[in-house]
């Protein structure tokens, strides 16, 4: 694994054990595309993804990674987490860009179950929040 | 890239360029686990795989991969597809054995309207074929 990669995933794992905004703002490119499991679009831009992912946070219990794949310059990390009654595995598919920031981060969530209970969750929460 | 992996790779394009049982038989383990998009529970074994990978391969058009990471063993293939009037995207996360044969392979769908549509047309026909 390349130095800049390792240093992304570090700050990465250390956001995943104590969600802080100012982790993402370190790791996020300004223009970082978020793919979210729900909606095709993407959104855009570094202030939405910390908000998704400020939130998300909010709603995940025992988020635990169980596998990665790392690339040249990607990153394909698998967890599982708990929603309410529910257990969910879901992937975080991540390009960075060369200053090893994340230009790119698409999530894809299975089963279908536990898909739709985290988008009603993650969903109230954003709207309560004015973020969609 | 390994050769133990890189030939299974090789043997997998080929399946998703012209869909073969011959194929699959060769590369997947007796008792690979499937994991799929819509429900919690693996369905085990190479017969049901071979259904299930047989009949998505009739449901999706347009098929192509996009982004691949490559693992020691584990290769998550990132692809696109339409299925109907909607474009989705998924990943394939496949976990190989020591003889090179996979023998976990799991796969996640977004966004949430094109898992939908995909798990009715592939349950219809899984239904006819009475595999599920």
């Amino acid at each position: 694994m390349n130095e800049i990669i390792s240093e992304t995933l570090d700050q990465w794992h250390k956001f995943v054990e104590a969600p802080s905004i100012a982790i993402l703002h370190g790791i996020l490119d300004e223009n970082v595309n978020f793919h979210s499991p729900f909606v095709w679009k993407p959104k855009v831009g570094k202030m939405i993804t910390i908000g998704i992912l400020m939130t998300v946070t909010e709603v995940f219990e025992n988020f635990r990674y169980i596998r990665e794949i790392i690339g040249d310059s990607q990153l394909c990390l698998e967890f599982e987490a708990n929603v309410g009654e529910l257990t969910l595995r879901g992937v975080d598919l991540i390009q960075l860009n060369e200053d090893g920031k994340i230009m790119d981060f698409e999530v894809m969530i299975r089963p279908a179950n536990g898909l739709q209970m985290l988008g009603a969750e993650v969903g109230n929460r954003l709207a309560a929040k004015g973020l969609i």
